[in-house]
C-alpha cells in the first residue's frame, strides 16, 4: 500500500480556489451532433425523469434528459403558494413540527427507492437539512405524501441514503448537537462533553412506503456529512463521511481542516435491528412530527411522537467501525458490485478507494489502530484497495456507470474524472463551468446504472447564462459518457441550489401515473360531490361553504351574509373527471394563497376578512372558453350585522322558484 | 361593410370544446433544423429574454429564447421561500395591502418600458389581478422595487398596460365592484345600480419611474378584460375590450354570453389628465398600500394612501367612447402603426378591425347609434375597417410582427393564424398543442417588433411531457415566422400559467447589469461593514444580532444569552465583493424561511426560539471548498434564566486574548 502524502492542500485552497478555478476557455468543444443529441422534437418524451434536490428552495425539481426541461417544481419542504401547499387546511399539517409550522426548508439529497440494489420507481425520498426531516414523496401522484421529523438531530444532511430492499433510510446529524433536544441547553465550549452525532434509523414499511423512526446511534460528536449503502455483498452496512474529528465548534473552516486524516465510518443496520430487537438501547423522551398524506380524504394529519430507541456507542461495539479517510471527506460512495467504498477528501490530493473484503477481513483479525470516542479505528492500510492519485483538487462525489468506471466530482479544479475503479487509472477528465458540486448518472449509485447521460450540477454561474441582476440560477451541464471520453452537450440552469440528483428511464414512472382523482372515492368530510348538495353553514363565527367547481362556474357564485369577524372556509370540491382540468379559487384581499384542486379532490381555503365590503372570488386556472366567466361574489357586512346567511347560483328574482337558499345555521 | 353574422358560436363552444378541440396529429411536422436552431451551445447566450407572466404562482418568470430554458423565478407578489422575500423583515413591506399582508397573487400581464413606443429595457411592470396590484421591476437588478396597490377595484385583468413614452400605466377592473371599497355592504343583485368598472391610471417617473395613482375613471360596470394603448397617431387613446356588458352577477358562462356585441371602449387618457388638471373629479376617501424598495437601504417600505380622484362618465363625456365588439372580447390589440386595433370575441367566428381614423371621424360626425350607461356608442360600421373571416374558433390574442402580418390565438381550434392586416386575408395557420391563450411575438404590441420568433403560451399540456401526476406543467410552443410560414421548432414547459409574455434582445438588458452592491453604499441601519464591528445588542426582549459573512465563516458563530421569549435580528451583512457569491443564512426549528444575501447587501431574519436548546446556524448557499465548515451555534436558555450574552469567533480559552465578547445590553 502507498502511503498518503497530503500536500498541504488547505492552503492551495485558501489561496486559490475559495470559488473554485474557472477553467481556461468557458467555451469548450462540443460535438457538432450535440443539439441533435439533447433535441426532444415537440409531441416526443424525455428519456429520463431527473430528480434534482432544490436545495435551498426545499422543493424537488424534476427535469427531463436529455432536454433539461424542467417539468415540475414538486413542493415538499417549503411552502408553494402557486398551488396552496402550506395555506390549504389540508396541507398545513405536512409542515407541523416540533417547533411549530415552518414554511421551508434546505432540500439537499433524493433517493429512488430500490429493490434488490435496482431503482424501482414507487418512492422518492427527501431530506431537509434545517431542521431535520425526512419526507417521501409518491411517484405515482407526484405528491409528498410523508414527511417524519428525526429528534436529537441537526443539519441533517447524510440522509436519506437508502439500503437495497428499501429496509431503512438513514440519516445523519451534520452538526453535533447535546444529544436530547431538552438538554441542549448548555455552554458551546462544552462540546467535546455533550455534542453527539446522532444517526438515524428509518424503518420503511415494504408495502405502504410508510416511514417510522426504529432507532438512533448516539455516535461520535463528529460532522456526518453524506453516506450510502452498501449493496450485495456489503448490503449490510451503512458507510458515513466524517469530518472535523477536531471536534471543532467556531471557525470551522481552519479549526476543523487540521487534522490529515478524518474517517468514513461503517454501520452494520442489520446489526443494529437485531440489537433493538433484543432490548438493547435505551429509550429517550423527546418530540417530533410525523406528518401523513391520506389520498382518500386529501388531508394530512399530524401526529406528535414522544420516544425513541438511541443506541450507544457501547451497544455498537461490534457493529461499527471506523476508517481513517484524507482530509474532511464528503462524498460516500458504493460502486455497483458492493466491493468498493470511495471517500472523496475535500482537501485530499487523492482518492483512497476502500474494499469491503478487506475492512472485513481487517475486523475480524482486529486490524485496529485504535480508538475514537470507542469506537475501533481500522488501520488505514488494511482497509484500503487503493488511491487514485493526482485525480484532481476538491473531490467531492462519485458515480458510477457499472461498467467498471468511476466518475468524480473535482470541485476546486472545476472538472469531472473518470478513473476505471479496479486499477484506479484516470482515464478521461472534462471541465466543468463553473465549480461542480454533485454529479449523476442515471441509476448511478445503485446495483445497476443505466449509464448513457452524466449531469454536473455545478455552484458558480456567472457567465453562462444572459445575466439576472445580482442573483444567478445555478448551472447544470449534461454529458454524453456513452462513449470512452465524456462529451459536453448541454448547459441549463437549475433553481435552488441543486446537491445530490437521480434520475431513472421515463417508462418506469410514466406507466403507473394517476391523472386525477374519482370523485365517487373521495372521502373528504366537506367533499360536496354534486350541485345540489352545495350549501352554507354558519357554526357560530365558523362559516362553511361546501362548493363545487365544473366548466365554467362555482356553486354558489352568490353568497351574502358574511360578517366581520368570520372564519369562512371555503371547501371546493372539483366535479371534474378528467386529467390536466383544476380549477383554481382565490378571493380578493385574502392574507392567503390560492386553492389549486386537482379533479376528483376537495380543497379548503381559510379567509378572515378584514373589512366589510364586495369580494369577488375566481377561477385562477384558464379552464375553458368561458374560463374567464368563471367568477362570483361574497357580500361582506360589519361584525354583528343582520345581512341574512344566503346563497345561490344562477339568481332570477323574476322566477317564481328562485334558487336563492339560505344558510344553514348550527 | 359587411354586416356581422354570428353563428351561434356560444353552443359549439359548449359541446365542442369546453377544453379546445385536440388537433389530429399531435406531433406536428418539425423541420429537419428545428434541433439547431433552438440549440445555444453551451456558454453562448440565448438571443432574448422572455419575460412570462407566472399566473397564479404571482412571480414572473425569465426564459432564454430560442432554447426555452427558465433563467430565473422573480418574486413580485408571491413570498418566496427560496431567497426570503416575504420572509426578510426588509422584504415584508413589499407585500401589505389595505388588507394586511398577502402571501400570493396572480400575476397575468407584463409591459416592457417604452420610448417612442420602443421597448427600452428599463423596467417591467407586472400586475396582480386577485388583490389589484401594479408591481415595477428593474432590469437593471432583476428586483421588483415597487408595488402599488389600486382601491376602487377587483379582478385587476386589464393591467399594466403602458403608453408608448411609459407616461401612464393603465389597471381595469375585471370584476366590477361597488366604487368606493367602503361602500360594499350591499346587496350583490343590485348590481345594475352599484356596480361599477373603474380604471386607474397611473402615471409614471419618466427619469425614476416611480409610480403615482393620479387619477381614476368611474366606468360603467362591465368586465373591463384587457387593453392597450394607442401608439403614434393614436398614442394619446387607451382602448379596452369589454365583455358582460349584459351586467350578469352569477352563472355569467351563460348569463354573460347573451349579447351579440360588446364592446370596445376607448379611452383619450391625455384628455382625461387634463381634465383632472382641470380640477375635474372627485376625491374619494379609501386607502391603499403604495410599496417601494430602496436599494441604497437595501430595505422596503409601506405607506398607507387615503384618497383618489375620480372622474365620472359625465366628465369623460368628450373623452370615452365605446366601440360594438363580437362576442365577449378578450384581446384588444394595436398594431404597429396605431392605426388598427383589433378586438377578440371570444365567441365570434371573425376577428372585427376597427380604424383609428375612423373612429376619430366618426366621432366628430357624431355618428353614434346611441349610448351605454352613459358612454356614446359608435356605430360599428362607422368605426370598422373590416372582418379577418374564418379565422378559426375562439380568438383571443393578437400580435405584429412589423412586416404588416397579424398573428391571433384560436383557442377553441388551438391554432395560430397568421393573417394580413390591410386586406384581411388569412396567410397561414399552425396547430397548438394545446389551446393556446397568449401569444407572444418579441416586441410585438410595440411600434417596432423584432420579429423573428412566435411563442404560444398553451392551456393544455396533457401528453407532451412525461407526466407529472395529476398537476402538469403548462406549455409554450416556439415557432420561427422569419419565413412566409409558421414553422414549430420546440415545445417548452413553464411555470404557474403563463398569461401575457414579452421579449426583447438579450443586450439591451445584459449590458446593464448590476452585479454585486458596494458594500460602501450600503446604508441599511443594522449593516455590519467589518468583522470587527460585528455584535450582539439586547434591548428588552428584543436581540439583534450585527453579523458579517464572508467565505467561509460567520461572525460571531458562537451566541449565548438568548432566552425563550426573545425575539432575535440577525442582521446579515455579506461582505463579499464579486459576482454570484450569495451567502445563505438559516437556523434550526425557525418559524421562517431563509435569507439569501447579495454581496453588499444587509438581510434581516427574524426567529423567536420557542424552546431551550442548542440551535445550530448554517450557510446555506454552497460558496466554497470550507463551505460545509460554514456553521456556528445559538444557545437558548429558559425565559428568565441568567445566561449571559456573549459571542464570538475563533473562542480560545487558553488564550489570554479572549475573543469572546460580553453583548451590549441598552
Amino acid at each position: 500500500m502507498k502511503s498518503l502524502k497530503l500536500l498541504g492542500l488547505s492552503a492551495i485552497v485558501a489561496v486559490t480556489a475559495l470559488t473554485g478555478c474557472k477553467p481556461k476557455g468557458t467555451e469548450t468543444a462540443v460535438s457538432g451532433d450535440a443539439a441533435q443529441k439533447v433535441y426532444v422534437a415537440p409531441g416526443k418524451y424525455d428519456e429520463f425523469y431527473n430528480f434534482v434536490s432544490g436545495g435551498f428552495n426545499g422543493q424537488v425539481n424534476v427535469y427531463g434528459l436529455p432536454s433539461g426541461r424542467l417539468l415540475k417544481v414538486l413542493p415538499v419542504f417549503s411552502v408553494n403558494p402557486e398551488n396552496g401547499y402550506g395555506y390549504s387546511e389540508e396541507t398545513k399539517p405536512m409542515l407541523e413540527t416540533s417547533h411549530g409550522f415552518i414554511p421551508w426548508d434546505d432540500q439537499h439529497h433524493l433517493s429512488l427507492s430500490q429493490t434488490n440494489a435496482e431503482v424501482d420507481g414507487r418512492w422518492l425520498f427527501a431530506n431537509a437539512n434545517n431542521t431535520p426531516r425526512v419526507a417521501r414523496i409518491d411517484l405515482k401522484t407526484f405528491k409528498t405524501v410523508e414527511i417524519l421529523e428525526l429528534p436529537n438531530s441537526a443539519g441533517n444532511h447524510s440522509s436519506p441514503f437508502l439500503t437495497e430492499n428499501t429496509e431503512y433510510v438513514v440519516a445523519g446529524t451534520r452538526f453535533a448537537v447535546p444529544t436530547d433536544d431538552a438538554n441542549g441547553d448548555v455552554p458551546i465550549d462544552s462540546f467535546k462533553e455533550n455534542f453527539k452525532g446522532v444517526l438515524s434509523f428509518i424503518g420503511i414499511d415494504q408495502q405502504t412506503g410508510g416511514m417510522d423512526l426504529s432507532f438512533q446511534i448516539e455516535a461520535p460528536g463528529i460532522n456526518f456529512d453524506l453516506s450510502h449503502a452498501g449493496k450485495k455483498k456489503s448490503g449490510d452496512w451503512f458507510f458515513f463521511s466524517c469530518y472535523n474529528s477536531e471536534k471543532a465548534n467556531t471557525l470551522l473552516e481552519v479549526n476543523a481542516s487540521q487534522n490529515d486524516k478524518d474517517f468514513i465510518m461503517a454501520v452494520n443496520w442489520k446489526k443494529a435491528a437485531e440489537l433493538v430487537k433484543a432490548g438493547k438501547g435505551r429509550k429517550v423522551t423527546t418530540e417530533y412530527a410525523h406528518n401523513k398524506w391520506d389520498e382518500s380524504t386529501h388531508s394530512a394529519t399530524s401526529t406528535m411522537k414522544k420516544e425513541v430507541v438511541v443506541l450507544s456507542v457501547e451497544d455498537m461495539k461490534d457493529a461499527m467501525f471506523m476508517i481513517p479517510c484524507p482530509k474532511s471527506p464528503h462524498g460516500c460512495d458504493v460502486d455497483p458490485t458492493g466491493e468498493y467504498i470511495i471517500g472523496s477528501g475535500k482537501l485530499a490530493a487523492l482518492i483512497p478507494v476502500f474494499s469491503f473484503d478487506k475492512m472485513i477481513k481487517a475486523i475480524a483479525d482486529k486490524n485496529f489502530a485504535g480508538e475514537y470516542d470507542g469506537v475501533q479505528v481500522i488501520k488505514y492500510e488494511a482497509a484500503l484497495h487503493g488511491e487514485v492519485q493526482k485525480p484532481g483538487l476538491g473531490p467531492l462525489h462519485t458515480e458510477f456507470d457499472g461498467k467498471g468506471n468511476a466518475y468524480t466530482s473535482m470541485f476546486v479544479s472545476s472538472e469531472v474524472v473518470k478513473w476505471n475503479i479496479k486499477d484506479l487509472k484516470v482515464l478521461d477528465r472534462q471541465p466543468t463551468f463553473y465549480s461542480v458540486g454533485h454529479l449523476m448518472i442515471p441509476g448511478g449509485d445503485s446495483g445497476k446504472p443505466f449509464g448513457k447521460y452524466l449531469v454536473a450540477y455545478n455552484k458558480i454561474t456567472k457567465d453562462r447564462y444572459l445575466p439576472t441582476g445580482p442573483e444567478l440560477a445555478q448551472s447544470a451541464q449534461l454529458y454524453d459518457i456513452s462513449g470512452d471520453k465524456m462529451k459536453l452537450l448541454l448547459d441549463f440552469p437549475t433553481f435552488g441550489e441543486p446537491h445530490y440528483a437521480q434520475a431513472l428511464p421515463g417508462d418506469m414512472i410514466s406507466k403507473n401515473q394517476v391523472k386525477f382523482f374519482k370523485i365517487a372515492d373521495n372521502k373528504h368530510p366537506y367533499a360536496t360531490k354534486g350541485e345540489a348538495e352545495s350549501k352554507v353553514v354558519r357554526e357560530g363565527n365558523k362559516v362553511h361553504v361546501y362548493m363545487t367547481s365544473i366548466r365554467s362556474h362555482f356553486a354558489p357564485d352568490n353568497i351574502e351574509g358574511i360578517r366581520v369577524g368570520d372564519e369562512v372556509y371555503f371547501h371546493v370540491t372539483n366535479l371534474e373527471q378528467d386529467w390536466d382540468v383544476p380549477h383554481g379559487f382565490a378571493t380578493k384581499g385574502n392574507q392567503n394563497a390560492e386553492l389549486l384542486i386537482m379533479p376528483g379532490e376537495t380543497c379548503t381555503l381559510k379567509w378572515v376578512p378584514k373589512k366589510p365590503g364586495m369580494y369577488p372570488m375566481y377561477c385562477t386556472d384558464f379552464c375553458s372558453a368561458l374560463h374567464q366567466e368563471m367568477q362570483g361574489y361574497v357580500r361582506v357586512s360589519p361584525a354583528g350585522s343582520n345581512t341574512p346567511l344566503i346563497y345561490s347560483l344562477n339568481n332570477k328574482k323574476d322566477n317564481a322558484q328562485s334558487p336563492v337558499k339560505q344558510g344553514e345555521t348550527k
